[in-house]
């Protein structure tokens, strides 16, 4: 061999080298997620449910997770976003109901006090939202959904709604996806208000997402038909109510949940309660610097510490975002 | 050329053309719909909204086709197959409920009295449905719809009742699915009467079926959660319920949409007032020979004059069984 040759060979070698080294990288599924308990639960879990050979095998049709969507998928903080728009709604509106100024919730929130009017829990914040989201049809409200979340920015990072989701979280969607699963959201939020933006932003279709919901009502107008929005609530997709909404809507128990809040608590049980190789998991908001660290005391959000105790005898995982996520959200 | 390999010519020409004849037939993916304008209204439409470069291309993720489901993609007489089963639970039930022998529409039930229950209309039918349906888990009734339905056998045709669905339009589901389709189910039927058969002779899973419900209540039973199904109507997906069903779990409009009764008309409205091109259809049962033949008188299924006029006013394709399907069921 002459020297040159030889030199050859070792930059082909060289090269060779770097591009194993790229495709190991490129191969880990899961880049956003440190090395820890979180990651390697992930990874075990989808080795056993896929493998043909393993004893905890799922058919692929069976593959189901669902995901909560406020704090597990996209920040909640400083309040829900769906929150966030029904705010901007009741702005929008006011001039055409002039009694708001009187009736609460309505009267706080137009003075500015958020907080007073949250103080009815979340049934009442549901009903806020319900009550802004009623009289016009489908299709009118999916276009002003459309139109909020194309302009609002995010109060603290200044950014569009749809980019305060968590990079981690997408990995672990599209990962999942990769694996077979059929991934869909189980959110309190309403269900019409996600529906809009869910595709583009995790990849999940309007026909994956489960939330809550007002009544609606075919009717003719103007001489075509509509679905008009009725100011009655339908249904509550928050905690007994989720595992059925996941029953209405899916019709299978899901082999995977992940929540990160008390109103997940049921979404989980009802996971586990299956047979077979189950995972449930809790994103942990400990992490003020990158976002925010709340939990027991939070309002919206809580992670109280009943639930904390259920994770622990469950042997659900708890994420914690600061030790479990090198990034937070997506850039 | 000598003569023999002349002959091998002449003898390969007619082996590729027999293939060719053979591939001809495999690649009709509607083998038992005859030549008609029922037939060429389905391909044509296919071919529309996949061609891209067809000003009425729809993407795959828009592709959302809906049956119904009773004596659309399965018979529906000479009663609904789900009353059928609600009488059998109705007799296998009636010791542990001695008071149904003088409460309507039960007492004339156990008598044999079909007809005078079913005076009462579709309401009633559900209701009575539902009342033999409560008191159990979701698992316990999907278990006793499976049991059912691997045992109880057609009154006139003597096999089991999924093998009472239509051939010609498992090739359209079929067809429809190649084609990059989702296919669900909207039926007036009992959606957790469905779920558990409809994957297999359908090829349409739980998640992409929707129906009527009863309300279900999450509780803990013996230390596991457990769904209990309550004797209270939760929906009726039927008439203007259908598109209302769609929009809540769906959350798309149909681009193709399949009935055969008066319940189905705004089924079919509601997908053809979206924009682009539609494809509705109705199956007509004038088939007494090979099936039955019935319309505006029937009680179940009924097809109204009032409907007969919608359809032609629209457009929409009628199905004649008798003349546009060469094959009934599935042998």
């Amino acid at each position: 061999m002459k020297p040159n040759s030889k030199l050859t060979v070792i930059g082909f070698v060289a090269v060779a080298l770097a591009f194993a080294a790229t495709v190991a990288l490129a191969q880990d599924p899961l880049p956003s997620w440190s090395q820890g308990a979180a990651k390697q639960a992930i990874v075990d879990f989808v080795a056993k449910v896929t493998k043909q050979d393993s004893p905890d095998f799922v058919s692929p049709a069976e593959r189901i997770a669902t995901f909560d969507n406020d704090g597990t998928l996209w920040a909640e903080q400083p309040m829900y976003f769906q929150l966030i728009f029904a705010l901007d709604r009741v702005k929008a509106l006011a001039p055409q109901h002039p009694e708001w100024k009187d009736q609460e919730p309505f009267a706080s929130l137009l003075k500015g006090d958020v907080k007073g009017a949250l103080a009815g829990g979340e049934r009442a914040m549901l009903e806020i939202v319900m009550a802004t989201h009623a009289g016009m049809t489908t299709a009118e409200f999916e276009q002003i959904v459309k139109d909020w979340i194309a302009t609002a920015k995010h109060p603290r990072f200044h950014r569009p709604y749809t980019e305060c989701v968590y990079q981690p979280m997408l990995e672990l969607l599209a990962y999942l996806r990769a694996n077979g699963f059929k991934t869909f959201i189980v959110s309190g939020g309403g269900i019409e208000f996600m529906r809009p933006w869910t595709e583009k932003a995790y990849g999940i279709p309007p026909e994956q997402v489960v939330g809550s919901s007002i009544r609606t009502k075919y009717q003719w107008r103007d001489g075509k038909p509509v679905l008009m929005r009725l100011p009655e609530l339908d249904f509550i997709d928050d905690q007994t109510g989720k595992p059925v909404g996941i029953n209405s809507h899916i019709g299978r128990r899901p082999i995977a949940a992940f929540g990160n809040s008390d109103g997940d608590q049921q979404m989980l049980e009802w996971t586990q309660a299956g047979g077979g190789a189950r995972l449930m998991m809790l994103v942990h908001h400990d992490d003020a610097e990158r976002e925010w660290a709340y939990g027991a005391e939070s309002k919206i959000g809580t992670f109280s510490d009943a639930l904390m105790a259920e994770a622990n005898k469950n042997g659900w995982t708890v994420i914690s975002m600061k030790n479990d996520w090198k990034k937070i959200f997506a850039e």
